[in-house]
């Protein structure tokens, strides 16, 4: 049971019962002061930590009952995270917000597979750095929806083999939105709120990254999305660093707005064990696309990253029934409906 | 959202409302009559029909109230199946049988990666034939275990554009149990069923087959396996065929001598919601390792396979906590360690 070898290798984490100032290695400060790079680290790492808080304290405000739990981890030669979860609260069946800052190698071949490079390119071992912010959070009610957030920053250093090459920098990230039934109201204000937040960078940011959120999410084997998008890119560097910066920290910051008012709203809403089930049955969904499709776990599962961390984003639970197909009509085969047909929202 | 041009191409399925008499081309017969290979096929689909029949009625007899539900299905070009389902009966939460009798054509890369051959060897499309019986069968008592079995055979004709070569054939399958809790009894029980069967054909096939269904039933980012083994055998074809078949005819017939004394002996256990809780965990691994490493599953859903006989796999219901760990020496511990420590049963 060994893995791939076109792979990148990432150490094995270690329980901290602290956290640190930074999870950024002392050592890259040392070997490249004040370099823009540097700054980039620093202000990414600085902007995830504090939406890490930010929509933790929403989530306590909102749900009243579940708190946070923390676990801090390291890695022995540098990088580790925090990861936030809340389970069976008041509102929240489970809600986790993690931050991470990897190190790591990528071989050759993993590299070219991310960045096609002309064919007289032979890099060796490529040393890269990763830190994001990722979280999944599911509501008990089956009128209030699932969110996802992930913002993601990736630098390769010049491979070990080529030290004057120059480095490579991406962002990555969206947030989407999961309901198991559709309220209008709701899922126009939730995609009013990532346009907002695109239109002041880019007027053509929030069609093409609401299409691609619409392409990603999708579960080819059903072929429907797990949920009703938002927005989602990744592999970006065709803009000025400093302006994704701010725009991710802008999407960042849009999380509590686009969805706390939609949890107030429908937490306490009135259900049967019917709105129940197809809530499960969705939630499954949710499964299928994680384990099958989703890259960031797929990733993850394969790199042996901390798996309690990954796995956070499945549901407490889900429901798998042989051959359902809700009534022509209903409003759960409306949802589905959009799930197969994606719409504009606004 | 095109899939993998060296993947097997599989045709859409058309609902039937009648089982044919078979699922075998009337062509294949016209082709090669009476040759020892569409006897081996006509024999393995009568085989796999007989074994769903048999373990259909232990089931409905033993669960005394669910009744399974058939879908017949067919493929324009030949081949079709039988989906069996019983859900929410007394005893099983959900239980699947199927047949499936597949014609497909296998690009040459999938051929070569299943076959290695030899670098002179440079062959066009190949037309392959595969049948099979796959049964999942979870129990709603969690102190009745979930039990797995799936027999195939698979055939390739020559390439089409070299129709002298030889076919190649094998044989797979297995059975292995997974319980959420350890009865010592039923695991032995249930292991001396297998090495029974296994003895009849090989001495060597027990030994040889128990560590392959352990080594294959691994989830690997847990580190542990899905339950307790039993058997499990692929690109089975260094015996004779009869024999082969043979044997594949007598693990089949084994299912239920091995499985329903202990569905018997523990339907009806009382037990508590944690007991039903830590069930459920177990069943998150479950829809782990089908939707992230079992080969059926994965190429089913890559290949267009009907997606409903492919899922029916999944339990009606399952459950992820963040950071679960049993007490040190309690019951689900013990089984976390068997898991994780693959024991010899007898």
């Amino acid at each position: 049971s060994s893995s791939s070898p076109s792979l990148p290798v990432i150490e094995k984490e270690t329980p901290e019962t602290q956290r640190p100032h930074t999870f950024l290695r002392e050592s890259d400060n040392e070997r490249s002061p004040n370099t823009n790079s540097t700054a980039v680290r620093a202000r990414f790492e600085k902007m995830i930590r504090e939406a890490q808080d930010h929509v933790c304290s929403a989530i306590e405000a909102v749900d009243g009952n579940g708190m946070f739990k923390e676990d801090v981890w390291s890695r022995p030669g540098g990088g580790g995270g925090m990861s936030r979860v809340l389970q069976d609260g008041a509102v929240f069946e489970k809600a986790g917000v993690n931050v991470s800052v990897v190190y790591g190698v990528m071989p050759p071949e993993a590299y070219r597979a991310a960045k096609p490079l002309s064919s007289e390119d032979k890099p060796g071992p490529v040393p890269f750095f990763a830190a994001g912010i990722s979280s999944v959070l599911h509501p008990k009610n089956p009128f209030a929806p699932t969110l996802h957030f992930n913002y993601r920053y990736f630098e390769t250093d010049a491979p070990t083999d080529a030290p004057g090459a120059p480095r490579q920098w991406w962002f990555g990230g969206g947030t989407d939105l999961t309901p198991a039934y559709i309220f209008e109201e709701d899922v126009k204000h939730f995609h009013s709120v990532q346009k907002s937040a695109c239109d002041k960078f880019d007027p053509s940011f929030y069609p093409r990254f609401k299409k691609w959120c619409d392409d990603y999410f999708y579960i080819k084997h059903r072929g429907e999305r797990r949920g009703l998008g938002g927005i989602f890119f990744d592999d970006l560097n065709d803009y000025d660093q400093e302006m994704l910066l701010s725009f991710a920290t802008e999407c960042a910051n849009s999380v509590v707005p686009a969805y706390i008012p939609i949890i107030e709203k429908r937490k306490d809403t009135p259900f049967l064990d019917q709105h129940k089930a197809w809530q499960q049955l969705r939630r499954g969904r949710y499964v299928e696309f994680n384990l099958v499709y989703d890259r960031g776990t797929t990733f993850g599962l394969k790199t042996g990253g901390r798996i309690e961390s990954i796995l956070v984003s499945l549901p407490l639970t889900a429901r798998w029934e042989y051959d359902h197909k809700p009534e022509e009509g209903s409003e759960e085969w409306k949802l589905l409906d959009a799930c197969i047909n994606p719409k504009e929202w606004i």
